[in-house]
């Protein structure tokens, strides 16, 4: 049978779980300390629902679960290989949530702020940092069709993040509303917008001319594209700057209020920044896009963004809605890198028995017992190396030890 | 698009996620108290690690996942419909700890106690109290053949569900290798043990006629069956009567080691005993079997088992294996059933903030970041009806409100 994982995946070693418990940890009580409340749902959803769900890229990445007895059989029987499945993994939190408002929202609160950590699935070619089974670490808040939401969620990523210890970061800020205006504006038909957003997303990766080959192949026309290059190379660098473009003035006005009002409540050690080429990926986003950099983390580490339009798919009436997630994996990986360790909360220590029958170990696990209201302890077979024995738990971080029936208490362990 | 979760699967209201939080809290911080260590696997195996791993009915309940790309075509092209995945959903915790200790050892400690919380997947018919996406809670010490890891896991396990409330409980033990020679005594040839184990777990479910009847339609002679009649009449209640009936000297030893160890660490709240009958339902189990019964919360409440030849599949060497594993869906079915709340640990409080635009926002969020140290601070919009609105947050537990720019401190809520 095979040891390893499949592709994609990864075991977690006791030192590396300790330290993602401890990130989820400081993560989920910065939520809560914001008034966010945990929920859950299930890792597996409806195909359909996955499949319309408007998630962009993810759609293609999509796990599906395979049909079971007679629903199989009688699917292979028809030939219907496009239905093979009912089920698949969620992608990412945002469309269950969605779901789980539609399916809950009498009982929960209005509006509703909701912490969500889990596994989420996407069939991503492996590479470095990039998991197809990885943890989505995301606050969320329904019903709140005003500013006050992006600030909330701003300022509470922005302590979760400062609390994982980042150091420094930028939070970019956009509208997806601005973007399209302005490429309106310079002449680009309604139904080429959303490619070209797209395209533009990758300014980052490709640089401009990458972008205006990508427009090109696309088959825009050359006077657009010509104008689409004076815009690239004038990017506006403030809202207000982006309304000599074109610009929506009402979303102009909505991100200036966020990003003024987020770096009012800046401790200093991150800021926020409009950044006009922002868009991220998925199809959902209708307003506000955000997404947080550190310069010793190099690349995102939290992104989100308004999806007013989402819970409708569901429930045929629209909810606003903003989310913002944290990029537990990179995260996770870059403070394994710098080699961070997590120390339990409470000291470790070891208490050995001798002999080799079950009454054999009653004193060790007796006493193992009157030590636990202050110790995590552990009861082992007395090693015939003790000194070696030793050297391995003070290793593992263990601080103390005794051998039952000999000693009268615990011995340091260095 | 549907808003109900899949079948089998379940959303979790904040307030019982709450519940779940607290009870996988307890349960960690009991197995870490007792030095197990927390692990995490992927939730997705490979199918046929799954396949082949004597997982008993449960190898029927696999949720598969969907071949993509090209494997999928070429494997539907050639009409190879039993191949269709490579990847399945894992239906429990200790295939994949096998696995993981087969690709860790050598990074692990010996003995390795290990901790897993984490879903497993099933497609059971949904019933009452049995779900398809559950959680399960356990504990397993590998690399340890001798009784003590027995002992370990027992009075471990009876200290988590002591924690989780579940009053007083019952914990039947016993040693597969028991009834298998008492069966060999009785006349079953080697071949049919497993099938009459298989009937013999019904005993409980269908009494000791439907157990005979189930024997004479699997076509075992009637003097077999007939000496099994006389033997479940005067089922042996203790390992000793065992031996009269034939039973292997070496396993009944073991189980009485351990029962009585077990017995001397109890705290008066629970008890083990030897049953004979209970056999698991798991195929990998070779050794000592048991089973927690709790009167209050009828049936069994945890279960497990040794399995000594399970890693060896993996590494083509035996590793001496044992767990325990705790129901946590059923005893959070009850404990919800039965009204259980509960609070955070901080106190809730809410922030009020009057106005619309972002600016106004801000006395609101830097007053609750001020209360952060000791409260949980929600900041929220002034609602005009506040007599209504206050009365629903201290229905939602909160304890204490302010009204940004007009309260210099927090007002009681009651």
């Amino acid at each position: 049978m095979k040891t390893t994982t499949v592709k994609g995946t990864s075991d977690y070693l006791p030192s590396e779980t300790a330290l993602r418990d401890a990130m989820q940890k400081d993560i989920l009580e910065t939520y809560r300390a914001a008034g966010y409340e945990h929920i859950l749902t299930p890792a597996i959803e409806d195909a359909e629902n996955l499949d319309k769900s408007d998630g962009g890229d993810n759609l293609n990445l999509i796990f599906k679960i395979l049909k079971r007895g007679n629903k199989l059989e009688e699917t292979l029987a028809a030939g219907d290989y496009a239905h093979l499945c009912d089920m698949g993994l969620r992608y990412d939190l945002t469309l269950p949530l969605c779901r789980y408002y539609a399916n809950n929202r009498a009982s929960l609160a209005s509006p509703f702020k909701a912490i969500q950590m889990d596994r989420v699935y996407r069939a991503e070619r492996p590479q470095k940092g990039r998991m197809r089974e990885f943890m989505q670490c995301d606050i969320d808040i329904l019903g709140d069709a005003s500013a006050a939401a992006e600030i909330d969620l701003i300022v509470t990523t922005a302590a979760a993040l400062k609390k994982l210890g980042i150091g420094e970061f930028r939070i970019r800020v956009s509208d997806r509303r601005i973007l399209r205006s302005v490429l309106s504006s310079l002449g680009f038909p309604a139904e080429e917008l959303d490619t070209v957003c797209v395209s533009y997303d990758k300014l980052d990766k490709i640089g401009a001319e990458g972008v205006l080959a990508e427009l090109v192949d696309k088959g825009i026309g050359s006077s657009v594209v010509e104008a689409f290059r004076r815009f690239a190379e004038q990017q506006p660098k403030t809202p207000g700057e982006a309304l000599t473009f074109g610009a929506d003035p009402e979303a102009v006005a909505s991100v200036s209020g966020i990003i003024d009002a987020a770096n009012e409540l800046s401790d200093g050690s991150w800021e926020a920044v409009f950044d006009i080429s922002l868009v991220r990926g998925q199809g959902y986003y209708t307003g506000t896009v955000f997404e947080v950099e550190s310069q010793r983390f190099r690349g995102a580490v939290a992104g989100g963004g308004r999806y007013d339009r989402l819970v409708g798919k569901f429930i045929g009436e629209d909810v606003p809605a903003v989310g913002f997630s944290i990029g537990f994996e990179r995260i996770y990986g870059i403070l394994k890198e710098q080699g961070a360790s997590v120390k339990g909360p409470r000291p470790r220590a070891v208490v050995f028995f001798q002999g080799t029958s079950p009454a054999d170990v009653l004193p060790a696990q007796r006493t193992a017992a009157s030590l636990r209201d202050s110790w995590d302890v552990t009861v082992a077979s007395l090693p015939k190396k003790l000194g070696k024995a030793l050297s391995r738990f003070a290793e593992r971080g263990f601080s103390a030890y005794m051998i039952a029936g000999q000693d009268t208490e615990l011995r340091e362990l260095r």
